[in-house]
């Protein structure tokens, strides 16, 4: 069971020594441990007037979300312990005592479970009798439980999560108001869906090694559980099957409008888009690479979309799951003019560590020169490769 | 043996994929798939006259090369199929090809295996006799493999390498000339220590599932592996310890002065370092944050170093693989001037997807203000937490 071993087996340490090292890899940020509150040290704040944005929720999902802290992306983080969501009381103490004291509202976003709901909900309601101007989006972006499953709970909350954060977080560093970011939070929430799947359960620092068994046995050995959440929620169901397989069935139950149960957002091939690949934490970048190969390939092909932006890397993980997260966000219209598009916002620069490195605007904009290829081959005086594109194409298509 | 699972079982599709990948997620990106080269689109090379670099090596390092091309990084990365370098007129093609014909020179960076050395030399020769001018750097920083055993054939290359890549690069950008990118490149190699520890091997996709279960034999449930190398090399030594204990071996190996076996770079305490973490591809971010924290606290506690720059990520992997390389590098003077320093050039920009997200050099060496914590919870008015500091304190002494 080498899934259950670790490096560090007391998770209350690992969690406090993961949120203190962020101000050693980030020297702006501070630490409240005892809340296990990450923020800005407000002297590293340019402009504390602006909207302040806070999110949270249990650890075991780095970077997602303390190392979404810094300029440009967040102001604070609450965090929990190994895949539970942190208490009301952090969460209040985290708005009145941790924030800009000038800030013009806080923007708090918490993914769509009982207990991030329930506590942050809690939390931001101390803070509005406290006297905060305080608005609160929830993210639900999974489309692996349907409509007659989740019923009222609505959709779960994936890595799409951090694509919300990123965009409010943006749009507040350009001194928008609290009203227009929580709105366009939402906005993005009602444009975007995400899908998981993973070839295991993740073994939770210390829980036993037979738990680690048990679930390595859940899935089968040759299966791939769709529908996987990020605390090792069971999945929609479990399949046999590669790669190209895999994909169109994810890529099916997240884009076909004629699955009532799923059809959470209408995408065409008209729209913009952008796609978003998250690690679970676990896979290796090898794989990585190819599974986002295959899928931009279906998308083409299958749907007409050639996403204009790629954010792909851990964003919103699960500990060491070797897994991965498709979003597709349709870039629709924040109606706040130039500079301030999905796009734009998702471009902009930030200052924090756990930000995966994507190209700058300008580069996925540009048109680049198709280069001939066939005169350079020809003065080409070494032995031809015995490597056939062709076979890439035949397992591709 | 979960570890065995992939979502793709054909390695040379697995690597093709990967490598097209790249196009998908950085636009200004070709790939010659039948030399797996990736390579900057001419025409986006705002400078085409500077120094051009280029890297390579096996593949199952990502992002390491191929995720390192783009500006400001790599010009072109050669990749060889996992666990194995490219062939010599693969070098030769891309020097010959797929660079741009303007280039004042060709910085070639290598890792110090014998298959690399061999065919990154022998391409390096053929284009010099077709009249390209161009140096090559061979880097070694493992201190795994001691003197007595490795010889003369000096240190292996881990992710070391990468902080080569990059500084080579940024001065490459800059403008600066061959001799002096290639001098730095050195210079930097021999300023730099690394050390490898792993919780098990990795599994190589295409391998059988007898070979996985070997390798997790060969490695005791409780063991630590240090000085693994990145190809599944074994290491120099099996622990059983906790994460305190293995740091303290681990910075001994890289550190002490008095290890004559080991102490390939002398370090001291008024001495300014950088230090990187790279995880091998399959540690949770939750833990590699831990192990920086505990990584900080010693090199701070018993050599009296504060790094003035922290780079964390996977940077140089061995696919999934649940370890980390500690790197710590002296930073030398270039001898090249104002913004030319080894500090200056690792915070130079990059647009290129495998680069790890850092903060600004600003963040780095602006003092911020130490914010006074107890008047502000003295205005508390919730329960206090239960969590005590304490607990971390006493375990990471």
């Amino acid at each position: 069971m080498s899934a259950a071993k670790h490096y560090l087996t007391d998770p209350t340490h690992t969690v406090l020594s993961a949120l203190e090292s962020l101000t050693r890899t980030n020297p702006s940020l501070l630490a409240d441990l005892n809340n296990k509150i990450v923020y800005r040290n407000p002297s590293s704040i340019a402009n504390p007037g602006n909207v302040s944005v806070v999110c949270g929720g249990g650890s075991g999902h780095e970077p997602g979300f303390a190392g979404f802290v810094g300029e440009g992306l967040l102001t604070a983080c609450v965090a929990g312990t190994i895949f539970a969501s942190p208490g009301a009381e952090q969460v209040r103490t985290c708005l009145q005592h941790r924030l800009p004291l000038e800030s013009k509202g806080v923007l708090v976003i918490a993914t769509n479970y009982t207990g991030d709901v329930l506590n942050f909900g809690m939390g931001v309601e101390k803070a509005r009798a406290l006297g905060k101007k305080v608005e609160m989006v929830v993210c639900g972006d999974d489309v692996g439980v349907g409509r007659q499953r989740s019923g009222k709970v609505g959709r779960r909350g994936l890595s799409g999560t951090a694509l919300v954060v990123k965009i409010c977080s943006a749009l507040a560093e350009q001194g928008v108001g609290l009203d227009d970011c929580a709105r366009v939070g939402r906005l993005v929430v009602n444009n975007l869906v995400s899908l998981g799947a993973s070839l295991r359960r993740v073994h939770v620092p210390g829980h036993g090694i037979e738990e680690a068994r048990e679930e390595e046995e859940r899935l089968g050995p040759g299966l791939i559980e769709i529908g996987m959440g990020v605390h090792n929620e069971p999945g929609c169901e479990k399949v046999e099957t590669d790669l190209p397989g895999l994909v169109e069935i994810m890529l099916r139950q997240m884009l076909d409008q004629n699955d009532k149960d799923r059809a959470y957002v209408k995408i065409e091939k008209t729209d913009e888009t952008m796609l978003c690949i998250n690690n679970y934490g676990g896979l290796s970048n090898l794989e990585l690479a190819a599974v986002i190969n295959e899928v931009c390939i279906q998308l083409n092909k299958n749907y007409g979309l050639k996403p204009r932006r790629i954010v792909q890397g851990v964003l919103f993980g699960s500990l060491d799951g070797p897994g991965f997260i498709l979003s597709v966000l349709k870039l629709a219209d924040t109606s706040l003019g130039p500079g301030k598009s999905i796009a734009d916002l998702i471009d902009a620069p930030v200052n924090a560590i756990g930000w995966p490195r994507c190209v700058s605007g300008e580069t996925w904009e540009r048109k680049y020169e198709l280069v001939p290829e066939k005169p350079r081959e020809a003065e080409d005086e070494g032995q031809p490769s015995n490597l056939k594109r062709k076979s890439l194409g035949l397992m591709c298509v």
